[in-house]
């Protein structure tokens, strides 16, 4: 199969209805608003959980730095947390992409027939519900920055599963 | 007392060091490094972990905008957060403060005259440990946003202590 026969993504705005079957926008629309400190801060409340508690689980805050790969971007894997969400929120003001897919019937392996691709803007994190099939950080600039809140403890906490060739291809 | 007989905090720029005994400063710098996703990213890991699971707590995503105070600015209040730990990460790249004090000898009030102030740039955030006394957000441009990461559930989780009158300034 050459290149020119895959499929290509196509790219949808990023919204909280679209991705809810795979979980979370961490974004300040929609989130309640608290006034506090004396006025000064709005505290947008709650706009994700964390569910890392699973087995012996807790909660870590980590850097991911992600660097651009080569266009076309080649959809090769998929991977999945089967103990805990994991939620990234960007740093910088920069779009980037989020790719899932939903799990096959037997529910050991993304249905790669299923990816879908998400744009999101530099003000829009995700949290992965715990267990939904997605594919590693793609960032649009050369580097981007997010934090990154998920699981650390004892216990098998990642499948990946690899296409046989690409699965398909997105174009920026 | 006059304003012009009240302390003015020195701001001392934020280290690990200076602010182990009120938490931890979440930075990539000393972090461990591990190389990710087929090589395109870097997980400086676990910077922070979330002490936020007392009583039933679990740990929720919330973003805080703050606005700036009138200069300069006065510390009339602390507060602190018994039953968890509470995380700061600043989404823009700008400069921020953090006041904190060590608790009084009965453990129930700060002791204002232990008040530190750290100059925190827009690539540090900071956890403060359960029960440490910190200030409300300090921020430097008009309006800036952090991620927080703090603990939701039953159970009281805000001591506020006010000083009579200001109990120092800061001229940032």
């Amino acid at each position: 199969m050459t290149s020119s026969d895959l499929e290509q993504l196509d790219i949808q705005p990023l919204t909280k209805a679209r991705f809810a079957p795979f979980g979370t926008v961490i974004e300040t629309g929609g989130a309640t608003q608290i006034g506090i400190n004396q006025g000064t801060t709005i505290r947008f409340d709650a706009m994700a959980g964390v569910d890392v508690t699973a087995g012996d689980g807790t909660p870590i805050i980590s850097l991911f730095r992600g660097t651009r790969r080569p266009d076309p971007i080649e959809i090769h894997l998929l991977e999945r947390h089967p103990l805990g969400s994991q939620a990234f929120m960007p740093l910088s003001q920069h779009d980037w992409l989020v790719v899932v897919a939903h799990g096959n019937a037997a529910g050991d392996a993304p249905d790669f027939s299923t990816l879908a691709c998400f744009r999101a803007t530099g003000e829009q994190g995700v949290s992965y519900d715990r267990g939904i099939w997605h594919h590693p950080l793609l960032v649009l600039q050369p580097v981007q920055d997010f934090l990154v809140i998920d699981r650390q403890g004892e216990g098998h906490n990642l499948d990946e599963v690899w296409h046989d060739g690409p699965a398909a291809l997105i174009n920026p």
